[in-house]
């Protein structure tokens, strides 16, 4: 729980977050970034401190192309090289910040806090539904006090339900307890799969689709570090929910970014989606789905509380963690190699 | 003022503060602990930490006579053996958490947070007010942001009275000063008597009594790790207040918990009892000695901060002392007697 | 960043801040100090701590002379001797408390926090406009939670003031771009100068002056360890404002106690007088610079936030931190010094 991946894209926030001419302060993997729009919209994000005296630059504006700085109106080019120190002509080449690669791509902003060499702009996980007019989706922004590890825990076994969300998602426990979990390694993450036929509808669904009888439900999780992609959804019972005939039955397709702020806090930036398109259904989707995750969140800060009380001692596995084991375990892999390439100075 | 008394036994809380099927979190001499009763009235005191993934117990539920998590719904025993996994069969060995000798008294829970084979619950101090009908009584519990051995000071050296509690039991700073105290060891702790002979009644007394002249007033402190009682009153003048005569005036015993929570925080669990049985008058002493305790709780709360500032520096002892310093090297013995007896390795 | 300088007179506070019988706690170079001022109105200054059980003395009363606390009555005299010891006759040698050096002088409480025997009174900064009937003046008390030296530098680099501070003594940026600056050590300080010849008035003038046209500006300077004194002003253009032909125009006489509370804390002790007299002109000044002192706050404690993430990332200099370098050499120099008169033992 020590440390962070560096080397991967992050979800840094939502499209909508930046206007052009905007600029947002936000800490990830215990950096301080300034991220902005400049006036003719290119995205930008660089180190959130001035060189001069050490301002944090999302305290200031944007003039035109470039970031200035509130204090004494230093400024600087996306690529985080100072263009203009008022007053002076010659600027010293010492006087840029650390710029980080960034991308939007699907609605969201992706960030790469590691070597910058190693960014590749094609391994961002696509999210397509935030671009198809077959579904209809909204998505948010949680702070969670509690490690990003907690929260790839939570989503990777979803036994949690019953217990955390009677009243949106969670259901009946029966139902949980007798669902056959398979847990998978993919080329690049992990799968887990749940099915629960002819079992009856939580809350949600039936507030969504209005499903009168038992229904063959299924939870589908895709784990590509750093950010989860969860397929829930029912059809009525014997229509082809396994068969891969879902198109007439209700989906909630989850996008889950998570983002490590520091080693004890997370951004969880989340979309949801529904392929039910009648007015008002993808608000209630949308509102019981907050609900549901802000209930996740109260149980991960609760745990934080805790572990930071004795960050030593052991947990103890149990049967439905495979999933999130395996997500641990790819977590660790690609951290120690992330190490190993770095020179022994560092 | 830097460790704890392990091997006593300590309130956890009152009688009342459990009904069955009921948990509460506290922390004690710096552990986490669910209190709780189960549906069938069973105390228990277990390790607040779930085996699994670190959640409190207590944000859990009772399910019948077992604690069960909220998180995925894992159960435990009152002797911390883990008894249901939902999702599988078999349970850990390892499966359990720590269990705390717990044992309900005089309307107090007590708890024994050391080694649980040395825990006698014999040893638990009685406090025959809390069920005597001769008494009335209201208990409290207040958080005191200060170390535990500063309130155990307060209330060993009430020359503070006539200064902090002007307004309720302190009165005229003369009668304070003539008072002569006398502090000596006991058995099993320390007791302080201080006699206030022909001296005026301070306004608390007169508000549940009515005294109309000079009274005989007494305080007698009786300290025993790690809890205190102190009887304070007052007859009217030469009616035999000093000769063991005292049911006709009147009397508030008070009883202090004194528990530890952090190094810098504690529990006090406080109750006062009146023998003065009218309707009203046991409400104005709670109310009255409350307002009191509040007094001491700032001071204590200021202590404190400036002991955080400079732990280091130096007390200067005065006469008034004596009693307090007795105390406090009982607990520094019995606390060095508690160090030795573990093993080098620990 | 990482110390103080200790011998020298700081602000404690305005004289109006104590009138007699009154004591306040403050805490200075990272000691907690009770002031109060007898009522007879002798001032004094002592460590805030009881040698008793480290009771604030701040917490405590004025008796006459005497300062008393309020846990257990313990009385002070201005030397931080302890005079009475109630229940007790004889009163150990080393029950006293550390006493400072405190002077009054020109409306302002000046405190001494290092070596005693170095205090000279001589040697405080006067500031007669607060004496003399030809200014008018308002002074105020701001907490910052930024590093003094932060302070320091803002003060003595006055080209931040487009940018920070456009709306009430900013103004044109050109103006301030094309200003010639001249930074100079003095005897015991350094003086910086700014000149703006035939420039806009910038909002607040015209608010207090009503200049109609260009003006001729000034803004000088004057650091002397640890307060600094900024004159600025402007007359009509050509009409003496450089030739020292002042009075008919506009002054605003800026005084700044800077007082490190801790090391990242500031109490910024400052007054603006005018010498403009006709009425309400020295309100409206003082709420002006209220406001923009309040815009320097928040930049100070935006870097501090900045600086704590990373307090050994370098700073870059630029031109216009000539007069501000100066002061922050001329305090390491005494640091320096104050440092080598301290024994090795120290």
């Amino acid at each position: 729980m020590s440390m962070f991946l560096n080397n991967a894209w992050y979800v840094a926030g939502w499209s909508s977050d930046l206007a052009p001419g905007q600029t947002i302060g936000r800490k990830f993997l215990g950096q301080s970034v300034v991220l902005f729009r400049t006036q003719s919209g290119v995205l930008g994000a660089l180190e959130d401190r001035c060189i001069h005296r050490a301002m944090p630059l999302s305290q200031g504006h944007m003039a035109g192309e470039m970031i200035r700085c509130a204090y004494h109106g230093l400024e600087y080019d996306s690529a985080g090289v100072c263009t203009r120190i008022p007053s002076q002509e010659r600027i010293p080449s010492k006087a840029r910040v650390r710029s980080y690669p960034v991308q939007e791509q699907d609605a969201a902003i992706w960030i790469w806090m590691g070597e910058a060499e190693r960014a590749d702009v094609a391994d961002i996980p696509r999210h397509a539904m935030h671009q198809d007019p077959a579904w209809a989706w909204r998505g948010e922004h949680f702070k969670v006090a509690g490690n990003w590890q907690l929260l790839i825990d939570n989503l990777m076994d979803l036994s949690h339900l019953p217990y955390i969300h009677p009243h949106t998602i969670g259901g009946d426990p029966d139902t949980h307890f007798r669902a056959k979990t398979v847990a998978e390694r993919s080329d690049n993450g992990v799968v887990v799969r749940r099915h629960m036929p002819n079992s009856p509808p939580p809350p949600t669904y039936v507030a969504a689709k209005g499903f009168q009888g038992p229904i063959d439900r299924w939870q589908e999780i895709e784990f590509m570090p750093v950010m989860l992609r969860i397929h829930t959804g029912a059809c009525d019972v014997g229509t082809g929910a396994y068969e891969g005939r879902r198109e007439h039955g209700f989906s909630m397709m989850g996008f889950h970014g998570i983002t490590p702020e520091t080693e004890k806090t997370t951004h969880y930036f989340w979309s949801m989606a529904t392929n039910i398109l009648t007015p008002g259904v993808v608000d209630t989707v949308f509102e019981q789905t907050a609900l549901t995750f802000k209930e996740d969140q109260a149980v991960l800060e609760q745990q934080q509380l805790r572990i930071d009380e004795n960050p030593l001692a052991p947990l103890v596995d149990i049967g439905t963690d495979a999933g999130g084991n395996f997500a641990r375990r790819q977590l660790e892999a690609l951290m120690r190699a992330e190490r190993a390439t770095l020179s022994p100075a560092a």
